[in-house]
């Protein structure tokens, strides 16, 4: 997971005698893109076409289906650029420059400053850089803070906002195999999605694109991997994995639990309730098999015993140098401090939701009219000069919101914030004000007239007044909510997150003088660049092979009678003897992934597409606090799958010559 | 694996609301059989075709294979019965009668009398009962422990020696996947083969025969494996578990690495050599993985506490009832106190071995002479009057006998002894005579005679005079070895076995006392029935299916590029298209197996042929000491497949219509 600033070019030319030149990783860099769905893709054609994951996309899908058209179930296909279909909220990000602002960073806090004021002074220079850039360059700019605060680094990204849905397969078969399968490997899916980049009104004509390679990677061939991993935990100390392990993963856990059951109750009422809540079903259902493996990474002995030997023997390294230890000794000892500290406020963190789309809408209104006012280096997180554009384009989403679906959510979650934190807690208190949790839910869903666009922007146009004065009920609740939640990020900045912030740099200037800097950062849904070959792995007393083949699918639908997730779209039943069924589907690389990275492309040495990351086998799960590269393998679809399945069953073969590069490509 | 008089009736009406009758178990009895290469079969025509394993056909296929034709990698297929192939040495035994000899055996031992002497009288009494037997009814016959010696029961069988092959694909289907895919699932191998039995030269004809049913199992239907598992461990105490962790299973570990280098390197010399070794390296393999998933289980903390609970648990109840405390109390000290005893003994028993077809032969014959001289009570195991048939059958096998390959093995067996037990051991002494390992296997193998069995002949009908002359530098050496090996037999007879089998009896008996006979006796290569559903399992993060297709074994082969394990013959590379692809091929059920079971029919509640027992998964191999129903599964072939192949791919019609009884079966 390495930055585009610092490449692993010495390891590559070892191991594998290629050095990507500066042309080669600004191509690339060019050529990969970051959704704020959250995940990651790429451009496939001069013509703005983007490759990701149905899973990324499926968000999108969601919002334009209706009772009577399900793009999830059914899929979609432009067939001309007329059919293109618009997303409601999605948000695309190219990753155009990078500035490494680490003196300018340091620089603003004061030398002696408590860890409460040099985390104020951080948030305003940082606030400060944004800020600055965005306005003398129009691009969305971010400071990035890397190697756990050692390095800051000022990332600038066009943004694209017209991004118009060309082609989706069936659900079924981008997710075949279903919760069961997700996570694991050999797999059989197509998840693909392909969407079309449009900038006033046309389609994106540029150079930086990902030629496409139908033949993909040959075993242990070097493949690539550019994209956003979201974020892993490899450098927290054993004080941040211990919490984690006995606190958070099973706070976390008990939530998604409950999230995923009500869900389903509510999915049982009817096909149209079914359709309403599948893309909310399938990210719990992933983010509770993601938080399981986690989990056992966590308590997987021999994980642990080498990240504690670890740990003792950088301590002991800055401990033996009377300067290290001077400077940097302590932070170890204030992280557990702060981490003790944390403990209690786990459950209410975690429990303080109200588990709905509006009302975090509502509050995101009620505080956006509050932040706007202040100076910019003052505000909340997420309210910065420089993120309002972004903001205001996901809080005026002209998305569908469906009232049932909200009040089962509400209710299931306020029952079980209850069920957690007593009836007195000051923020059930507050949010139900003497109703039943069903009540609450029922109140706020039905009298909430914040589903229609229009009055959200009224109120966010309105200011403070507006807020002040609306009789919404999700408005209401938010307003009496926030006051609690402010107090809640307060608490947690003066108490841990400033204390962990002032460590984690030490913490990561430490690092860089006794290792050096021949390490990546951990994740931070930043561009990355990692490596590694096309290569099966040891599994459960047998290998498991680099790549699958449609056989395969046909095979595991067969093998389940095509029951459960295993079934096969009507396409797929009707059309098998299209297909050469040989044609590789999936297939795995040691690159090394995260969430996030889902949609980015996989590539070969010559810069060429050759496959698209979906998922993680089951042994990658621990990988977000240890890469461990004997059995961890990312799991893409198969550049020739793509291009079988288009031609041969969707009767795409313009789109193909499209990604091909053949046939009458440029029409657009 | 329960035995036949004593089956799960309560268990099996309460969970599936089947009761086997007396008449369901007999035929299946009688439908069964065991095989002397150590698998099990079963009949499937009223014509006398047995099914079993390619596998378990295998050794009698490389007997009958020369450099010219090699039956292992081209198979087999008789077209008409003047071409069914004969076996050199194979046995068939048919169990027809069981009879309960507990009151008789234990009759015979005295009162008080010591661990020595019981083990004598309880030897001589057995082989007056099976010598009875054999002589009254002409049947094999043989004195079963059960329940660790809780029961004896004399078990008769009907023999056949004139086996014929008919049937048998090539090694690459039977085996396809390799030591990779061997004790894994999900699995895709054809691993049959079909022998008719005959009987003074003409196929015998019975009703006792499995009908075929090529639908096989529907997914959870209950099911049945009827077959002979060789041996388990499940009633050890943890005194035996702990040093067969400990001690056996790595020293017996490095025996099989050993052999398999050495037979690697043999192979290595070229195709002939390859050919020639081909079944012997499939064997140790096969012992190799077999032994590291016995002793993975064995480090498994899970089932060890678990076991050592039920120990504690068992022994507590023992100790609070006075009478038992006196009779049972002390068993499980004294077998700990021969364990310990045994300890330093395990290499010297595992090591003192000469790895040679011949000279085992030799020592055979040399024992022989001698044996049968004394009173058929006092003679080692495995000379006794019952046994001499089958015995001098297998002695005088005309099976060809390479003198490259034996020279190979013993100079490599040979040469690891010495590593082992240093040069100074006296049985090495004795085999090496002053000679390198290599110069010995080089004199042994150049000089012997016994490949001719008419030389092994008449050493066996000149006695003792002509043992006692021979020059032959095997008998020689046998000779020398004789003696030795007598001395360890008789050591561990006196300090291990007498006082483990009346301990182990008088566990035995507190088991019935405490907890009845509702439990079914250690796996004893015997008559066993186990039931079980057709259902998949939890693997690796998601489900391993119920069965798999033919589009998985082109799929799998396709994953690999068709490299190593997993070409494909090319019958089926050409025969594709000829295949329907999503016929099973394999499938598992929750039925106990063990090692022997391989070749067993599984059937359905109607005793029809639905499958053909071939494997266990990677997780059954902890079976050996505890089974394990969530994910311990039999793996099987499909009755389906069997058929599918046979015709499509084979040209064998007429043998399909004859295990369907369709067509103009009945030719015969």
């Amino acid at each position: 997971m390495w930055t585009f600033d610092n490449p692993p070019t010495k390891l590559l030319q070892e191991r594998y005698h290629f050095t990507p030149t500066r042309e080669w990783l600004d191509h690339v860099r060019l050529s990969s893109v970051r959704l704020n769905d959250g995940g990651s893709g790429s451009f496939v054609s001069p013509h703005g076409l983007l490759l990701t994951n149905h899973h990324v996309a499926r968000g999108q899908l969601q919002k334009n289906s209706t009772a009577e058209k399900d793009f999830i179930k059914d899929g979609f296909y432009a067939a001309t650029p007329g059919e293109e279909m618009k997303s409601p909220d999605l948000e695309v990000n190219v990753l155009v420059s990078m500035e490494n602002v680490t003196g300018r960073v340091m620089g603003a806090i004061k030398k002696g400053a408590s860890d409460q004021d040099a985390l104020s002074a951080r948030k305003a220079i940082t606030a400060q850089i944004e800020r600055e850039s965005t306005q003398s360059t129009g691009f969305r700019s971010d400071v990035v803070s890397l190697y756990q605060g050692g390095e800051y680094w000022l990332y600038r990204y066009k943004k694209y906002t017209d991004v118009r849905l060309v082609f989706a397969p069936e659900q079924q078969i981008a997710f075949f195999g279903g919760d069961p399968d997700n996570f694991t490997y050999p797999r059989h899916d197509l998840d693909m999605a392909i969407f079309r980049v449009y900038e006033n009104g046309k389609p994106i004509e540029s150079r930086n694109y990902l030629k496409w390679n139908a033949k993909g990677a040959a075993e242990n061939e070097l493949v690539f991997v550019s994209g956003h991993p979201g974020s892993t935990q490899r450098q927290d100390t054993m004080a941040q994995l211990g919490r984690e392990r006995d606190v958070f993963e099973p706070t976390i856990l008990s939530l998604l639990k409950n999230r995923i059951d009500t869900l389903k109750a509510y999915s049982a009422l009817g096909p149209e309730q079914a359709r309403q809540s599948t893309t909310l079903i399938f990210g719990l259902e992933n983010s509770q098999k993601a938080y399981l493996g986690r989990l056992r990474g966590l308590l997987d002995k021999n994980l642990i015993n080498k990240k504690q030997k670890d740990e003792n023997a950088f301590r002991a390294l800055v401990m033996a140098k009377p300067e290290w230890r001077t400077s940097y000794g302590n932070a170890w000892d204030d992280i557990a401090r702060a981490e003790n500290k944390a403990t209690p406020m786990v459950k209410p963190q975690i429990f303080h939701r109200v588990d709905s789309q509006l009302f975090n809408t509502a509050l995101s209104l009620v505080q956006y009219v509050a932040e706007v006012k202040k100076p910019d280096g003052e505000r909340l997180r997420g309210f910065h000069e420089s993120q309002l554009e972004s903001l205001r384009y996901r809080l005026l989403s002209p998305a569908p919101v469906y009232p049932g679906l909200e009040e089962a959510r509400m209710a299931g979650g306020l029952e079980e914030s209850r069920r957690q934190l007593g009836a007195n807690d000051p923020f059930l208190m507050a949010v139900l004000n003497g109703r039943t949790p069903a009540q609450t839910a029922k109140d706020l869903s039905a009298g909430t007239k914040l589903a229609d666009p229009n009055v959200r922007k009224a109120l966010l146009e309105g200011g403070k007044a507006a807020i002040d004065a609306s009789t919404d009920p999700m408005i209401v609740a938010a307003r009496k909510v926030d006051p609690l939640s402010r107090e809640m990020t307060k608490w947690m900045e003066d108490n841990v997150e400033s204390v962990e912030t002032q460590a984690g740099e030490k913490i990561g200037k430490a690092r860089f003088l006794v290792y050096g800097k021949g390490a990546y950062p951990d994740a931070t849904f930043t561009l990355r660049l990692s490596y590694g070959a096309a290569t099966g792995y040891p599994m459960n007393g047998t290998k498991a092979p680099y790549k699958t083949t449609f056989y395969g699918l046909y095979d595991r639908a067969s093998s389940f009678d095509f029951t459960g997730p295993f079934y096969l779209p009507s396409r797929y039943m009707e059309g098998r003897s299209k297909l050469d069924l040989s044609t590789p589907l999936d297939f795995v690389s040691s690159t090394d992934i995260i969430g996030g990275n889902s949609g980015s492309p996989v590539i070969n040495r010559n810069a060429e597409l050759v496959g698209l990351i979906f998922d993680g086998n089951i042994e990658s799960l621990a990988g977000d606090f240890a890469y461990e590269g004997e059995t961890n393998r990312a799991v893409a679809v198969h550049s020739a799958a793509m291009i079988e399945a288009l031609r041969k069953l969707y009767n795409a073969g313009t789109l193909a010559d499209e990604l091909q590069g053949t046939g009458q490509a440029g029409s657009h």
